[in-house]
């Protein structure tokens, strides 16, 4: 048997028991994991020096390098993560509806683990513990495919968990780390119906593309992020500035940051100019429309193709609209249904923005950058879904569950 | 552009309209459906000929030709069935959650429709009512592609419904048939991620094998059903026969039916000899595990692959377990986690029942032939989810919905 059929048949078995635990017993056991990971940080370390080293030597650019460096401070911080995790309300066994049918069938409509989860994503070696912290608190087994820069690390972290696991209620079996570094080893996860409920990547979009093309397991789509901002023509000037600022720089690696600026021609008019030094003193390249240009004559003209790019960069299209049906339009084209953003004071034109952008997350007067399961107020997330089916927009606790009928009779038959 | 892709984007633009209109806009297009349905009843039984005639042609079954065939009353049911559907109450626009952030940011989760769902069904030509009524009136378009031997009945049926819709408000254009009765506009649908939003099969496992192992567009898995009835040790003896009989037999051929009773041998040595008498009353032939056959002699013996067979026939399994964890290692290995029973009258091994066994619907004492939309007050249903993702069980008018977070701020950036 392969290793990736093998780890996910060990983690079948252990979902079984999983789904019979307390919220007690599952949060005890994720702060054990919290002071493992705290005591035995050297040896974490450790294990990550070997994957940065390892990364230098193969040219590793400094960025990557940093999202895979672990150091005493980031340790404390995911397994401060950990522990807030088992702050949040248990979903298992929540009822969710009672219904009583006229011929005495009681049925109870509960929330229940979805069982296995694989999870394949990239560098950040926190991932490994944040995605093994929400799928046992949820009473579900994961099978984590990390990527191969941060293999080592990945390997000490797991060490750790299934030895503290090995004194709490939660079976070691819950969590695997498939060790193939081989693109193999994706391609079967992604194929083990009957054994993995469900694939959540969580990485650049072409790991996302790769899943979401080859799976026959179902998917939750996550992360990809062309999100605009559409300054309408009765914005405030100053807080129109402020969010397209905010949206664009704040942190311009994350999937909620904003790839086109959309802004209406009256707007433009009188203060694209301006408003478009603020992105040159953050050190923004702008990239502009026809009609923007003639506003940012420093700008370079923006392609198709620039519409479509995710940057996660210091990078910024700008496209000036002659209506708000051309925003919407230019929405819909190039959008990936992550979150929009409409600054207006105008309130019908706010309503129909609302209405009709379809996305995760659709804003009126705030910035994009608050699409985050912190933010919304739902504590950890294991990433944004992109798609509609099953959860859409910041994926918390609810998110990795399913329901099931239980329907007490006593003796009924159907005619 | 292909048939497929020029449809599905003329649903796709249809759904932006959809997404608009209000409840009473939605049920009066359907109530306007459901007449024409009836008034236009001979040019629909006409077309429907053609595919009886063309069926028997080419030897279909008479059991096939019974599904496929439309009459008065057939076609009057399926015209109260949308009248039914305008019933139900309207998901779309609720308002399931309200958050307010400590930076003021007011959260609003609401339910809106999936968008464009692709169906891909076989014979039976009602489902193409159903599934465009349940789609339009949770606002989303359809693209329906029934099976060949239907595709003059839904061509007909189509054009009755476009017609109706064509002095509506709901744009004609939001309800497509494809033509092309060739496998290739499967496989087509299957992958139009962008224009589909979910693709749900319904028919037989050949057909919902191949969209699952296919489609790159989010799949809701429906239907196989391999069912188990087990009865305990303290199985009331009555109340055990009249629920494995109604399993089996009230209706073979649904995937709510069962295909292999479980007996505890306690029970079996009192009485499943004489229970077998009322399955070989009703023409049921049994296949019995080893120790089944020392009671029933008359059965033939079951082989593995019996145990792994949806009959959806007046054929039985009968397998003799020694304890209630036998029958739950069982179905935990041949069950589809559709609907699963316990007949006892041990509260404790009912609840580890109810608690452990993996399925959209366990019972307790109740026939699994209640695993159906009707018969749990959901009204019509699109289809019964096997999978654990999205919708579970029978799928109602949410199941055809998502959500959206409609936020709303003042200038709020994010620190």
């Amino acid at each position: 048997m392969s290793e990736v059929r093998e780890k996910a048949a060990l983690a079948k078995s252990a979902s079984a028991v999983l789904n019979t635990l307390t919220t007690k017993q599952k949060n005890d056991a994720l702060l054990k994991v919290a002071s493992a990971l705290i005591e035995r940080n050297q040896e974490i370390i450790e294990a990550n020096n070997e994957d940065l080293e390892h990364g230098r030597q193969n040219g590793t650019s400094d960025s990557l390098l940093d999202r895979l460096k672990l150091n005493e401070k980031r340790i404390e911080d995911i397994a401060e993560g950990l522990r807030l995790i088992t702050q949040l309300p248990d979903p298992i066994g929540e009822t969710l509806e009672v219904i009583e049918r006229p011929n005495g069938l009681r049925i109870k409509k509960i929330r229940v683990p979805l069982g296995v989860i694989g999870m394949i994503y990239e560098a950040r070696p926190n991932v490994t513990v944040d995605a093994a912290g929400l799928a046992l608190k949820t009473g579900n087994a994961v099978v984590l495919r990390g990527g191969s820069s941060a293999l080592s690390s990945n390997k000490k972290i797991v060490e750790v968990l299934h030895d503290a696991l090995a004194k709490t209620a939660i079976p070691t079996h819950a969590v695997q780390l498939i060790e193939d570094p081989n693109r193999s080893s994706v391609d079967e996860m992604l194929k083990l119906n009957g054994l993995l409920d469900v694939v959540i990547p969580r990485g650049g979009s072409s790991l996302i593309q790769t899943v979401v093309q080859n799976a026959t397991v179902p998917v939750i789509e996550t992360g990809a992020g062309i999100c605009h901002t559409y300054i309408d023509a009765s914005a405030k000037p100053d807080m129109a500035r402020d969010i397209a600022l905010n949206a664009k720089v704040q942190r311009p690696s994350v999937c909620n940051s904003m790839e086109t600026l959309l802004v209406h021609e009256q707007f433009a008019a009188l203060h694209l100019s301006h408003l478009t030094e603020h992105f040159k003193d953050a050190s923004v390249e702008l990239r502009g429309s026809e009609k923007a240009l003639t506003y940012v004559p420093w700008a370079v003209p923006a392609t198709e193709e620039d519409f479509r790019t995710e940057y996660n960069d210091y990078i910024l299209n700008i496209k000036v609209v002659s209506s708000l049906d051309e925003a919407l339009q230019h929405i819909a084209t190039y959008g990936t249904m992550h979150s929009e953003c409409i600054v207006t004071e105008d309130e019908q034109n706010a309503k129909r923005f609302l209405q009709e952008v379809d996305a995760a997350a659709v804003y009126h007067n705030a910035s994009t950058r608050f699409t985050d399961g912190f933010e919304f107020g739902f504590g950890a997330e294991i990433g944004i879904s992109t798609q509609k089916l099953h959860a859409r927009g910041p994926m918390g606790l609810p998110a990795l569950t399913s329901i099931k009928y239980l329907v007490y009779g006593n003796g009924q038959i159907r005619n």
